[in-house]
């Protein structure tokens, strides 16, 4: 049995942590959730009792084995050193440690090996990328990649259980106060009718623009060379979990209105010839891979499917018009709070089961 | 002044039509307005004084000096011959004769001077292809264009007003029928909590998924190569414009939940080094276009700020890490009604003033 504590246990991630420890039959021992101040005492119910949360402390890391941390970069910056210290072992959702040489950057399925070798914090990577990497590392094993072109479709919840109340609430008070809806085509097509009003209670907060019937071309920080950090996240972890700097990556960022679920459109360049058949056959051999293709009858990857699910579904696999037989293009859509964040920490605290 | 007849004058590209051709200056004489029959007799309160919706007949473009078609491919096939030997202009927004050798495919501003030869019938471009155009054409004459790579985030009123009531209706539907938001995280979580109820009134009609909170990577008829019919347009279209075979050009055409104006992440290949400075440069003084980039202060294309405005807004513009000093990447959003349609077909009609 192994001690966990989950720092940042009532966020989105999580909240899907402890269900995953559950789901993958983690062997817990003791539980801890670790909150901020103003849920001190909070009973939280789990599947292996109910937890009162507490706030952090050496102490919590002492008597853990793995420590499973989702509350930001600074609080994992602050803390990292004492958690070694304490022989606890970290695995990072924020972004702190990504990018250090000796930090391993796992998808477990795809690079476990590199778990092995780590100086007590093992990194978990963007949900953008693991949700692409799924679909494109049985495709690079076969057939090589030198090109990967991503634009994302990125749910409110990739932001946390903020981000989702946001767009729940501005969709409501687009309703309510503007009572969208209720006359006729010349009331939907005015464009003013769905903007939130400003001063509003609804106004953004958490976003920096409106997200209800809206779209936001902007994640994370912008970088000096015009890409967001989100977007640089992309190229930066598939080099580094594939192994492989010859990748040449790039990514466009867009947040969308929903709540769950990040979608990917997906352009490739093969090093070898690839049919979609070829393809077809590696992905529906894939661990964690749900090939969701046959355009017949409609079937094809969305979020409101890829939901709750721990597989990304992969489709809409055709021939790249652009790369020819040296490339591809699809479609995938994976729960970012899964195998984006709180499944792919928890399957890699259990590499060390 | 010209006699118009609008055929398709109820639904929303229609509704625009009339407010475009005020906009424009258009110098009117009679306007009549087609519809089906359930609309006959409806009186449409318009800026060039109140009008009676009439059913199609050969009189109706017998007294007519140009017919803007917007009521589906059927229609437009139908009537082509009866329009064309009653004398009267046909400037259609379906697709039926885009990609007929001798009908001029036309965006005033790209290719006005194709429209001068024409049977009688001028088509308006497939709306993704025309936002796009606006953006690409400039960057085309100065650099040249060897690849196009287009993902889209196309609004609901792509397919009409009654695509901008569904996606009204089901968001309502989740809030009322599920009462979404009304507790806490963990029922944001919930994948189940956001969809449509099976049987419910608001059940996927027009769509042939749920849109409410969720997006759907199929827009019209999927194609033996696996793309669509959207997708291949832009494909199609943009080289007919552009008077150029060789441009590569591959597209993913999604649909998402926001009323109007549609979005576009797009990744080029350039025939010549550009620079980012040099495609502002361009740009910034490209008719149509606002350049809508400094993400210093927040400011890149939203379909937000885009609905309702005749110039397709680009930005996010960037050194391609794909393609290098040999590529970009930029995003845009452009008023799908306006743009690509409403705005584009009166824009035809006035070349021939």
């Amino acid at each position: 049995m192994k001690n966990v504590v989950i720092v940042g246990a009532t966020g989105a991630v999580g909240v899907e942590m402890i269900n995953c420890l559950k789901a993958l039959n983690f062997p817990v021992g003791k539980l801890r959730l670790v909150a901020s101040e103003k849920s001190l005492g909070k009973i939280i119910k789990t599947p292996f009792g109910d937890v009162a949360c507490e706030v952090i402390s050496d102490k919590v890391f002492e008597e853990s084995d793995v420590a499973l941390f989702s509350a930001g970069s600074d609080i994992s910056k602050e803390w990292r050193d004492r958690v070694v210290k304490a022989g606890c072992l970290m695995v990072d959702n924020s972004s702190a440690f990504r990018y250090e040489k000796d930090v391993p950057l796992v998808i477990p399925g795809v690079n476990s090996e590199a778990a092995k070798n780590n100086p007590g914090v093992i990194a978990n990577p963007n949900c953008t990328t693991a949700i692409a990497a799924m679909a494109l590392w049985p495709i690079y094993k076969k057939f090589g990649l030198k090109k990967v072109i991503v634009s994302t479709y990125q749910a409110t919840s990739g932001a946390g259980a903020k981000g989702m109340k946001e767009l729940v609430d501005q969709t409501r008070a687009v309703f309510e106060g503007n009572n969208l809806g209720a006359k006729g085509i010349e009331e939907l097509l005015d464009p003013e009718h769905v903007k939130v009003k400003a001063g509003s209670e609804a106004a953004p907060k958490f976003f920096v623009h409106q997200i209800a019937f809206n779209i936001i071309p902007h994640i994370d920080k912008f970088q000096d060379n015009g890409y967001t950090k989100e977007e640089m996240k992309v190229a930066w972890e598939t080099r580094k979990i594939f192994g492989d700097e010859e990748i040449a990556c790039s990514c466009t960022a867009v947040r969308i209105p929903t709540l769950r679920a990040h979608s990917e459109s997906i352009v490739i360049e093969t090093r070898d010839p690839v049919t979609v058949e070829g393809a077809r056959e590696v992905l529906s051999n894939a661990p964690g891979v749900d090939l969701v293709d046959d355009v017949s009858k409609n079937l094809y990857p969305m979020p409101i499917n890829a939901a709750g699910k721990f597989n990304v579904e992969v489709g809409r696999i055709r021939q790249s018009l652009i790369f020819g037989d040296h490339g591809l293009e699809l479609f995938v859509s994976g729960d970012q709070l899964l195998r984006g964040a709180a499944l792919n920490a928890v399957e890699i605290a259990m590499l060390f089961v």
